[in-house]
């Protein structure tokens, strides 16, 4: 019994892989979507759609949406670089507006699909101080969303699960491993290669590394210095 | 003095053309914002640049969004007809989403510009019932803003503005006629020509000629059927 249909915002990276899995545990008919909107890492997208296809999502949609129209960040404006050490408070490759602008699409395909479920691997715990990545902004999106659409009006209440919020990196590793994720599919560098080979040094690459150190797991990440 | 910058959301229509004249007369720098998201009238992409220039626009960008890989509506699939009778309830021109995208990637565009002043044209008098045009709706979308961004985390106060909201179509034109503007820029027509000649019989066009007669004024619209 495969009745319920959820939207799953995948990345390519290793939190929105884990909660691809999860959603599929828990029997969701699972509809993946990812954004093209001009980000330097394009790996993630190969990625994605790796993902995509290995965990068995029915559908994998790409949106284009421009915003490096907008810049603002190190991932949408090759002029900013990807910051290589520690960086106090939000960091420079936050994208404004980014995961709102995601969920708000994923919301118009979650209507044009009739379900009210939609996956967001976002993460408050061992994460990079994105401002919406947090609770209270996740709580605000569902409120707004259940104002914002025809479902809304006829009385469809829309739920935004996070199942990640609380977990750190190493329990998501942890629980993806138990749901038989293969995180060699996934790519989390913000300058990744072509071939998804990691650079090591950015934000990105080090939460993931603790993580897997964190949890005692082999993590299967190829970086570009080939170590 | 013109210290003041805002994000006007243009389309190309009556309504956020007298946005934009509002906001001017309040001495704001109008930064607009438009979307080529697929939309069926093309044509109002050509009347929002001429709006923008018309009207003393600072800038005027274009951001490009692929919606039609959502599809849900006439306005984004062209198997869906555009209505020509009055319906009830939404109408199928509804776009999911639509006004939550767009006023996000205006939040971003606001992150990047360092101003927290949007000005979106939505109305809740005489307009097609969408439900993204509500002040409920609005309200929901400013406290979700409230914490979505890198400036709201530092103490800025976003605020959106809906100065149409509880005007007539009729009090709309006037306010916009009493503003010089000139609404033969402008463009309502759900299924417009290229050169901006109207249908007369959709929604959009419906309610236009509705409001300049109550309001004693003379339509510039040009109609496909030339008269």
């Amino acid at each position: 019994m495969k009745e319920k249909k959820a939207v799953i915002l995948l990345s390519g990276g290793l939190d929105s892989a884990t909660v691809l899995a999860m959603a599929k545990a828990e029997n969701y008919r699972c509809f993946a979507i990812g954004f093209d909107y001009g980000q330097r890492h394009r790996a993630e997208l190969l990625a994605a759609q790796r993902v995509a296809v290995g965990l068995g999502a029915e559908e994998y949609k790409v949106v284009k949406l421009d915003l490096r129209a907008i810049g603002g960040s190190a991932l949408t404006d090759n002029n900013i670089d990807v910051p290589e050490q520690e960086v106090k408070g939000i960091p420079i490759t936050y994208v404004p507006a980014r995961n709102t602008v995601f969920l708000s699409i994923a919301m118009g395909w979650a209507e044009v699909l009739g379900t009210q479920d939609i996956f967001i691997g976002v993460n408050a715990v061992d994460y990079s101080g994105y401002p919406d990545c947090r609770p209270d902004f996740i709580a605000a999106f569902e409120a707004m969303a259940n104002l914002a659409t025809r479902a809304a009006v006829e009385g469809a209440r829309l739920h935004i699960h996070a199942p990640l919020m609380k977990l750190s990196k190493a329990d998501i590793v942890r629980c993806g491993t138990n749901l038989g994720v293969d995180y060699s599919l996934t790519v989390s560098c913000y300058q990744a290669q072509v071939d998804g080979a990691a650079c090591r040094v950015c934000d990105s690459c080090r939460l993931r590394a603790k993580g897997f150190a964190a949890a005692g797991l082999k993590d299967p990440t190829i970086y570009i210095d080939c170590s």
